[in-house]
């Protein structure tokens, strides 16, 4: 298996983009990327996108982005893993580039979600959703995450503050990133005090609705240094399923797919979570947070509070959690976040990270996931250079 | 890289399954293929699909199946290309194991598209051609493929007649074909009597709309003969884009993102098109079927008709084409189409093709695309045992 680097990455500030579109946001981030390496050609594009059909109608973005770059006659085409349509456009690239069959892969999400901000928007995404039997019930993932919220903290006795605090967290890491979505400070009672979204989640647990893109460059290990001075290696990378219904769980508090995509790209890198310097996870509410860290072995199952409280999750915690501000405040353009994770993972190993810079980073984890982990991707990345 | 084997196929009818649902057309196909093979495991599903989202309010179908099929936790995600998701699937198929990621990986499409019959599912199929600058317009694939037909007997003097005949040919191959949506025989006056579509395309140059799905399933070549007694392998494959819009092509009549694909198809391969002994194409209109046999190189440009005529064709002719019935007479559920084709060349090349049977086929070629060919893959394979 051909060993696979990621040389450059761009991205787009999360916002609402009201004047740009789907290929405005893709290709200013493919150029970023693209600018700040010397690459000879581009091989192919693998795009993470969920809801372009339903808000944009616009399906076969694979070859809107490609003719819009001017790449045509590359092979260009979509990958849809609802959240984790990043993720898993990750894994394309990375099985194309390790392959053979490609060399210079560009692997990007893209999102536009506040053409249907409102209801359209929520019942888009609810697609992620078992249609016949939650979605058309008329759940939300916000309620489907807050029956899991109610039951974690009556089973582990976790104050509810615990999740506002960690929502605070990202907060303050997002305000000093200049892509995030939401770049100011909050306080716990900014989260308390905010609009019931599915009791007990409040405005302020949920990640905002955004647009954006991110975009990284892959390409053999062994030909890294011919196109750039620092790049960082897909030294592990997993991926699982779990049941798309919660209600055929036997653990609503264990997101199994995120664990046993976690073993194996630990595995596959030969490391563990005590190698890990830092991490980028799924935050899309803060209960997602706690069972995701729990998960990928960052914290005891039900101790999550008990870690947030040590300063573990801080940027000079045990395991800096979210730098970026995560998907809570830097933004959540779902089909982009798994790209926007690996993105900021970069940057804090390459040194370009500017006020949220980390020092002596060497190994980063990625994890990215649809719903409630009906689908997990979990990326390791090691610094080469 | 590690060369790859299929090693078995399953398919449903094409037909309106109005009491099956995604999963049960996914999951009916699977277990046909798996049933086929003696493998101790799966390791990871793709699935092409276009309209599930907007048909079927269904996003995350690739969990949805893993789940349905008892397959959870193996990875498993959907691949979007439009009309051209089938044969992009097969192509990520064939990463994963040439990769040396995964080892016995499930490739397969569905669509549904029934349960949008009418202006639903046109509409949504709409959304493979761009959608700012010619769906927004009230354009249809029936339109910009009526331009093209007329301008193709305009510029070489090609009958009308000729693609009535074709369908005829296609009616002819579908009507021994058990998996056919429309198995029967039509004659010439079918189709030129039948209803006006989007002038001069009739009713019957179009394919049906249908519900189906095909499954396929890869492993490394050198392990293919402890699975299976019979298999083939994918010795080329090669995939392109062209402009979204057809206005900002230099030439309407030349399908470049075939030809391109196909070139580096018949490249990896080694051979040339006269060494191909049967192939299937996209004819999702009669003008589909001419123009991609010209970019595949089985007849030269604007003389279709002349081989048509020839008996090029048919099942006993120089290059028997669609003996399936293609998407004009077996069906055309969208999503599902590119593993179709691939399925029904492996039943012509291992020999279990009943009634439509080919002597001594060796070498088979799939020719599947989005659109009018705004990205395409071409896959060849070749008889191992």
């Amino acid at each position: 298996m051909r060993r696979v680097a990621i040389i450059s990455y761009g991205m787009t500030k999360v916002d609402r983009h009201w004047n740009k579109s789907i290929k405005d946001l893709f290709s200013e981030a493919t150029l970023k990327a693209i600018n700040k390496v010397n690459i000879p050609k581009v091989d192919a594009i693998f795009v993470g996108n969920m809801c372009a059909s339903d808000l944009c109608d616009q399906n076969n973005i694979g070859t809107v982005v490609a003719d819009h770059l001017g790449m045509i006659p590359i092979p260009s085409y979509r990958i849809e893993a609802a959240c984790g349509s990043g993720g898993a456009a990750i894994l394309s690239g990375f099985m194309a580039v390790s392959s053979g069959l490609f060399d210079i892969v560009v692997v990007g999400g893209v999102e536009k979600l506040t053409d249907g901000v409102g209801k359209k928007a929520t019942f888009s995404l609810g697609k992620a959703a078992d249609f016949e039997y939650e979605l058309f019930y008329g759940i939300t993932f916000a309620s489907l995450n807050a029956l899991i919220m109610r039951r974690y903290m009556e089973v582990y006795k976790v104050p509810r503050e615990a999740f506002a605090d960690f929502a605070v967290l990202m907060h303050r890491n997002g305000a000093k990133n200049p892509y995030a979505q939401l770049q100011f400070e909050i306080n716990r009672e900014t989260v308390l005090k905010s609009e019931d979204i599915a009791d007990p989640i409040k405005l302020y647990d949920c990640a905002p609705i955004g647009d954006g893109a991110a975009v990284v460059i892959l390409c053999p290990l062994e030909d890294a240094s011919r196109y750039s001075d620092s790049f960082v290696e897909i030294a592990g990378i997993g991926s699982a399923t779990d049941t798309i219904d919660i209600a055929s769980r036997e653990d609503l508090l264990l997101l199994k797919s995120i664990l046993i995509a976690a073993n194996n790209a630990y595995k596959m890198a030969k490391v563990s979570p005590s190698d890990i310097d830092l991490a980028e996870i799924h935050d899309a509410f803060t209960i997602n947070a706690a069972l995701s860290l729990e998960a990928l072995g960052f914290s005891k199952r039900g101790e999550f509070d008990k870690l947030l409280y040590d300063g573990a999750f801080e940027p000079d915690g045990l395991i800096p959690v979210n730098l970026s501000g995560g998907l809570k405040s830097r933004g959540h353009p779902v089909g982009a976040t798994g790209v926007y994770q690996i993105a900021e993972i970069i940057m804090q190993l390459l040194g370009e990270a500017g006020k949220n810079q980390l020092k002596n980073a060497e190994i980063g984890l990625a994890q990215n996931m649809a719903g409630v982990a009906s689908n997990s991707y979990v990326t390791i990345l090691k610094r080469c250079r």
